[in-house]
């Protein structure tokens, strides 16, 4: 899912057009009067745009927008496979036009489609999908429901549903309008269940690639695999299911903070609880973010990241206990008397559930430092679709006749 | 309130650095191996700020960012002059800092106050205020409930409340985590009564200066007062008032749109029901956005712009019946059956809601062909206190023995 090839032109153009306005650099432009104006924006990312079709679907390993909604909705009672397919070939149309920054067939609002600013539509199943559709045969043996982990404390409003969309952009209009175009497009055959909106610090307002924070103010999601194992990790190679060659999985857990409890924690305390120096991201046992960390260092007689701390109890054992993480920010209005209701729409890619996240969450749920500032409130598991090449419908394996 | 001078050179470096890293511009970089590499973002404005203490608050007539919250508290029971001055004078602290890039004196999250990306926030208060403050005299004679409109249809979940918070930043981080150092400063004093999160275009998506789309897809805005007016039209002089110098006022309207409805109207029937082109804003009558509309304009003996066009009946008819709009859209979880809960948070400053807001928003109920679609649901009246100096409390008049 590369970055489209025409983007490096348009950025470039945007690129000198900013530097322009702003009539700096001698070499670049004569000043004068230019330079007096309001400073424009450098740039303008609107245009630019992500593949749709290929391999995989994008919104998993492609770089992560600012703004996210994950919408999650449930079939209408009696639909089959033939339901099922009528969703996803309208979606797959909807989102190869919007995702490239054309409206869709039946778009209301064809102006909103016009900035994409790096939109990525990615679709998922629920367990039900199989039944519904009469395939249970094709169901990978990872897509059941999470065992039951001592620290959830889950709110069915936001479980487990049929069907997932996740809607990524730079842009909150197109993520809003996009969500509006795919969910209206099939509202006579689906039923809205919950929508949940995330976020990370703007596009360009720090350096590209800086790893994001969450509103605990860590700096959040520094190991991930590298990109040479996405293969391994992340995409499934079709062994046990051919259909799902190219697919991956999705956990999406809705980690509610207690910013309450936890500003009441030192700064000590909290570097201590996940292991990381909050100014940067360092490990306790480094001096900067993607240094390794030491779990063997010590300093007077201590272990200098302790035993219990997030990082402690997230790392790898092995080869395969690792996952992609994609997390986003929420902060909804708060109810009664709290005062915010924020959090962490917590998000992991790997290719099996079994063998890759749950091992990790359970070492989490048996004991986590952190674990006393975060409960997890949603959770929900999806098969993420193969990608398509153009002229195909996403799981088309799940609804056409054989 | 002039973005701070430091910023032309900040821009300056972080745009050159953008342009190096693309290695682009035989002068500017040698290129080479740069050039492969994954393309930065040609600008970083999280260290833009905009200068807090002044004549005026922020955030009325200065540019409005990406993201808004508005956070609207009511003062607990039993609360007096003391309780208020308690409030507003942490709440000018904060901001003072916040707003320069700098954490609040009781800031939880220290890291997430270093991206300001244009943050003000801006301090209203409710009729009810001077009641509580004994301090009716001060009042100024437009802060009292709008006038009651055939339109409106107004939920009281979204209604009045003793203060406002506004919050602007083109960061949504920045804007969540000052919202919550603010609230949480003064927790035991306030009760949250609704959090109104809105937004826009995002910064850098398009050209700067944009006028925003709504989620009707229409450019919404466009008509505003040049700002040599805003003396005479937003800012108060004082001449009623003596404390209130500097001073606005504020109604927020909270307007939910019938997108499904909406959706029925073909594009013709839109321009016609707003009165300008949907493709650019452009008023049916001329060929670009800035076009003063021509309600004579005739053509096949029909008007070019129809009388019931909001642009028609929202024009103004004298001098005075006019204000800064500064509108926001929403886009939240939907309720039931719906698809969605979209709509604008519609802001409008003025001098005197009297004499400016209230004739123009009676011919709009009166009269208006976008009414079919659009409902006033929340509804509140405020006075944006006047700026403060260095060392000054917002609103001292109100809670300061005289």
């Amino acid at each position: 899912m590369p970055v489209s090839s025409g983007i490096g032109r348009r950025r470039f153009l945007a690129g000198a057009a900013g530097l322009a306005g702003l009539g700096v650099g001698a070499g670049v432009t004569a000043g004068g009067a230019a330079a007096l104006r309001p400073a424009p924006t450098e740039c303008t990312f609107g245009s630019e745009t992500v593949d749709f079709h290929g391999d995989h679907q994008a919104g998993v390993t492609t770089t992560p927008p600012a703004h996210v909604t994950y919408v999650g909705v449930d079939l209408v009672p009696g639909a089959n496979a033939s339901v099922l397919g009528g969703i996803l070939g309208i979606w797959t149309d909807d989102a190869a036009r919007l995702t490239q920054g054309r409206p869709s067939l039946s778009d209301a609002e064809p102006e909103l489609a016009r900035l994409p600013a790096r939109l990525t539509v990615t679709v998922g199943i629920g367990e039900r999908v199989f039944t519904v559709a009469d395939k249970e045969k094709l169901r990978p043996t990872w897509l059941r429901p999470l065992p039951a982990f001592g620290i959830d404390k889950l709110d069915p409003k936001w479980g487990q549903t049929d069907l997932l969309v996740a809607i990524c952009s730079d842009d909150p209009m197109t993520v809003a309008h996009t969500v509006r175009v795919m969910v209206n497009a099939v509202r006579t055959r689906i039923r809205v269940r919950w929508v949940q909106r995330g976020f990370r610090e703007s596009r360009g307002a720090q350096a590209d690639g800086a790893t994001m924070r969450n509103l605990m103010g860590q700096v959040d999601g520094t190991v991930q695999p590298d990109s040479s194992l996405h293969d391994s990790l992340i995409w499934d190679d079709g062994s046990a299911q051919p259909w799902f060659a190219g697919g991956t999985s999705l956990v999406l857990r809705r980690i509610a903070m207690d910013l309450d409890g936890w500003a009441e924690l030192d700064r000590r305390g909290r570097e201590l609880t996940v292991g990381r120096r909050l100014s940067d991201g360092a490990p306790l046992s480094g001096t900067s973010e993607r240094d390794d960390p030491d779990f063997t260092a010590i300093k007077n007689g201590l272990p200098v990241i302790p035993a219990s701390a997030h990082v402690a109890r997230a790392r790898r054992t092995g080869d395969r206990d690792r996952f992609l993480r994609r997390a986003y920010n929420y902060d909804d209005p708060p109810n009664g008397a709290a005062i915010s209701d924020s959090g962490l729409l917590f998000a992991a890619f790997q290719r099996d559930i079994d063998a890759q996240f749950v091992p990790v969450q359970r070492r989490l749920a048996e004991h986590d430092a952190l674990n006393e500032w975060t409960v997890p409130i949603g959770s929900a598991v999806y098969a993420i679709l193969p990608g398509v090449r153009e002229g195909e419908v996403l799981g088309s394996a799940l609804h056409e006749r054989p």
